[in-house]
């Protein structure tokens, strides 16, 4: 930095960035009104700012990156007792204390007692669970968390070893870790602060697997905090990341447990053991969604911290010269500086209005759900948002990755704060729905619309797009000025997809491996807890049942022997008959 | 992880890995020795691991994740201790020590002591001054370090701040930081250990400015290890990673030190305040050039660290079904983990060799300059470890993070070591030549071989491709089995590289922008440093003195009127006369 433009002291403001800010060609307020959702919310995240920054526990984030892993621990504690009083006091709503949640970066701990706890014993408890436990719960005699994912299973809920096996002598669950691999891992807060758990188990009655059910479990005396007998609890480790967040794991032998703890508002355990169940409950696949439609919010916000920093670092820094008697220029004004910065810049406002959009549309499909009980949304958002999820994770560390690497060695700096923004968009792409679980979740929904369209079904929602025949398609644009006409680009985009999902359903079809493609459907997650959603028909079957286009969709050809079948699930007798192999 | 396939204990062999090991095509010990670089050099290896891993300072790497930076700091300068007292009792040869700091993967303080400090004394002070000096640092009587990058500037040399002003009358040199902006910072081992430091610094005499000079300063105390007066010193704090460093650093307010501190070699300032230079010495560029070797060595290490990992995790880890009466596959048996991991794992392969290749060439260019005092190659070696330091360190980061990312939520965790391995490389990119500034070194190296090409002029080396005429070029392929001739396959990425290069060469010659491009030429650390083997002639005018193809290379279109001048150098008169710019 040339002394002219940064002066000798850190706190005044850099003449650079006034002067850039001065030079804006759009303005400021409006900008900001629109980031913050209007000039309401502006002005309360502005108050709340205000009141939070003052409080030494809120202020001076950077300093956490000099402070070990306890000590993070410890502040994020302090720092979630006091948001969750000041909510009791202001009573904020949820969607301030969003905005909360955003402005002090997420960094408290026991979110899941109200994220996943609460809101598990709201939606699967019965009213007599309920009365016992809420209580306990808002007033923070128990503190919570939500313990599934084990260390041998995340994505393949049906994997998962823990055993709840129901003895009708003594009317209890007999809850078990039995493998090193099913002991739970990852569950937030579990490693040292929670009480209870809310814990998924196979449920096993003389000998019989029920699948995967919710139990209550206290972990820790409320005296002294120890964990109860049969029960080893732990935190798993330091992150790339995230490490106020005592993540924890969990070992459960032969740890007994009142019948009454499993959670059975929608399944339920009669004393002698008789099972029965209404069925899943629909309602509990929304909050799933939920987190995935937050989570492509979150990345705008990581990455928007990641741009601003790395834009304001061009802007302050000077380096090189253009001519030999001209100053160093900021090195924002180089262009190999411009082709990195910029395209992360639009993508951060993309992800913004996408991920506002998707909100949108998900608080549309809840009322729909409170006020119709219809959940003829809940499959396209689903499909939506996992898509979204993958794809703005994907951007998400794309673009931190340049953005760091933009402030050379000073982006190194933890101080600089773009490495923890990386460190923490990692944890969005696997977490909550691997990448390419998710990716091909969207994927399946899609070939399965294009499966409706092929037999002239007309579909409706985010891809309506299908149902216009490519080969009839006529470009909107007449003038160079209909090029800037931003309802033409977006339909030429749509003809753009209609087109490569065609293209690519077909291929799917056709070549050679779309059997294992078809087999690897059943990894999905989501898949299966949305067993009502989605259907079991083969997807090419139906693509095919009267194709609108002939030659692409004829048929599936044997890899071995060229043979057209008429229907892919004839393959599995042709292969072995003709060609001795199982599939 | 299924039960069936990892056991309960974490210390037994996983079947899994062994069946895999067990069905490898080729042999491991071969690959093995290959990769050490002989038998010889794998026998050394083992018993260098088996010797430092008994050593409790030097197993279990993994327990660093749970420890803090001053723990980091504090165990990394005794692993330097022992790391050097070993080299002295084993009198381990360079080569030798390499294999070492590969094995302890460069944790251990104080190296830039013997890859900064004393090669700098030895190539940049008199006789008399190392006859002082290097007795002491050899016996480790006094610590060095090597302070040249600033706050301020890093890239651009010229812009350093740092001065040491001559004083006649007490025949000394008062150096200063004049601004913040000025302070030393990075240097390795600067924040804590170093006693001493070649301190680079603008030398100013009579009010004259003569360019960066190195100075000997004494930093602390050799009694009390306290800084000396005038100075100021400590650590940068926390990093992305790297934090077993103490990166510092200095600022300096009117230290005077004698005369004969300045490393006089090269250049001199006489008792009077009389300059003398016997110029730029070629000698000191190779040592830099070798710093890039290197990096391209370590970036294969670390990616084949994080592609192990991942491979073996993919190997152990079972997750879903791929048909409803089948086990868990090892998820290395989807595709979609195929696709992510094994271009990665070819990636390493290629940067395996591509680093050795790039060493072999720099050693052959380091005995040329022994035996015959020729500095032929330098230009040549110095643009291709530019490039391949760039493009391995970009290979890196993205193979790094798809490593991390395919382990899925297992490889977020610290102890899987990817995330260090992403963080380490993250350095790579940005230190030692910022990623664009190298590349653009070896795109201004090519652009000048197609200049000379572009005027019958031969190339020889890395770029006698360019020789040949692509409208002459005949494919060598015939036959099928031709697409597998390795020969053959050079031969076509080398025509496609000189198509490309000859494309591009006319685009940035005819483009609107092409002045600021060659205005960005100024942007180079290097091409300053490298002065002798890089002329200021325009690489433009020189590609188009006598120019093979006369639609490319016809002249230089004017942006505003499309006229066309014949050289590059006539448009800032053109410009300023015919539509009133200045560029």
């Amino acid at each position: 930095m040339a002394t002219t433009t940064t002066g000798d002291s850190f706190k005044e403001n850099n003449p650079d960035l006034t002067r850039e800010r001065s030079h804006a060609s759009f303005s400021i307020n409006e900008i900001t009104e629109i980031l913050d959702g209007g000039v309401d919310k502006t002005k309360f995240r502005k108050e709340m700012e205000k009141m939070l920054f003052d409080d030494p526990l809120f202020k001076d984030f950077y300093k956490n990156f000099f402070k070990t892993r306890s000590e993070l621990y410890e502040e994020s504690v302090a720092r979630g007792v006091k948001l969750f009083s000041l909510r009791q006091k202001y009573k904020w709503t949820d969607e301030q204390f969003e905005v909360i949640e955003d402005l002090v970066n997420h960094l408290f701990g026991m979110s899941l007692h109200f994220t996943m706890f609460i809101p598990t014993l709201e939606r699967l408890a019965t009213e007599t669970q309920k009365a016992k436990w809420l209580p306990l719960a808002t007033n923070f005699k128990i503190l919570g968390t939500y313990a599934q994912t084990e260390m041998g299973h995340g994505t393949y809920l049906q994997g998962l070893e823990t055993t709840a096996t129901y003895d009708s002598v003594t009317e209890e669950f007999i809850l078990n870790t039995p493998h090193k691999s099913s002991m739970k891992w990852w569950p937030g807060s579990l490693g040292k602060s929670s009480t209870h758990a809310v814990v998924q188990a196979v449920l096993i009655i003389n000998g019989k697997k029920y699948g995967m059910h919710p139990f209550m479990l206290q972990l820790r005396s409320l005296d002294n905090h120890m964990p109860l007998p049969g029960i080893e609890v732990g935190d798993i480790g330091p992150k790339m990341t995230l490490d106020y967040n005592d993540n924890g794991f969990l070992l459960l032998k032969n740890v007994r447990i009142p019948r009454q703890h499993m959670l059975m508002k929608h399944a339920q355990v009669s004393r002698d053991g008789k099972y029965t169940s209404s069925g899943p409950n629909k309602a509990i696949y929304a909050p799933m969604v939920l987190v995935r439609v937050k989570m492509t919010k979150w990345v705008h916000d990581a990455l928007r911290q990641a741009i601003t920093t790395a834009i304001r670092y061009s802007a302050v820094r000077h380096q090189s010269k253009m001519s030999d008697s001209g100053p160093e220029p900021q090195i924002l004004d180089y262009q190999t500086q411009q082709y990195k910065l910029f395209p992360v810049l639009a993508d951060t406002y993309a992800l913004f209005f996408m991920s506002r959009n998707l909100r949108r549309q998900y608080d549309r499909m809840m009322e729909e759900i409170r006020n119709k009980g219809s959940y003829k949304m809940l499959a396209e958002i689903h499909s939506i948002s996992c898509g979204l999820k993958g794809l703005s994770s994907k951007l998400g560390i794309d673009g931190a990755s340049i953005c760091r690497t933009a402030c050379g060695g000073h982006g190194y700096l933890k101080v600089a704060g773009i490495s923890e923004v990386l460190g923490l968009l990692h944890s969005v792409v696997t977490a909550e729905g691997e990448y390419t679980v998710v990716c091909l979740q969207t994927a399946r929904y899609l070939m399965k619309q294009i499966a409706k369209v092929s037999v002239e079904e007309v579909v409706t929602g985010s891809s309506e797009y299908l149902n216009v025949d490519p080969q009839s398609y006529s470009c909107p644009l007449q003038t160079p000025a209909d090029c800037l006409n931003l309802t033409f680009l977006c339909d030429i985009f749509r003809n753009r997809a209609n087109c490569l999902h065609i293209t690519h359903a077909s291929e799917i079809m056709l070549k050679s491996d779309s059997l294992s493609w078809g087999d690897d459907l059943d990894d999905f997650e989501l898949e299966y807890l949305l067993g009502d959603y989605t259907d079991s028909e083969t997807i090419a079957d139906s693509a095919c049942k009267k194709p609108k286009n002939d030659i692409q969709c004829s048929g599936y050809m044997c890899p071995d022997c060229n043979k057209v079948l008429k229907t892919i699930s004839g393959f599995p007798g042709h292969t072995s008959k003709q060609h001795g192999r199982a599939i």
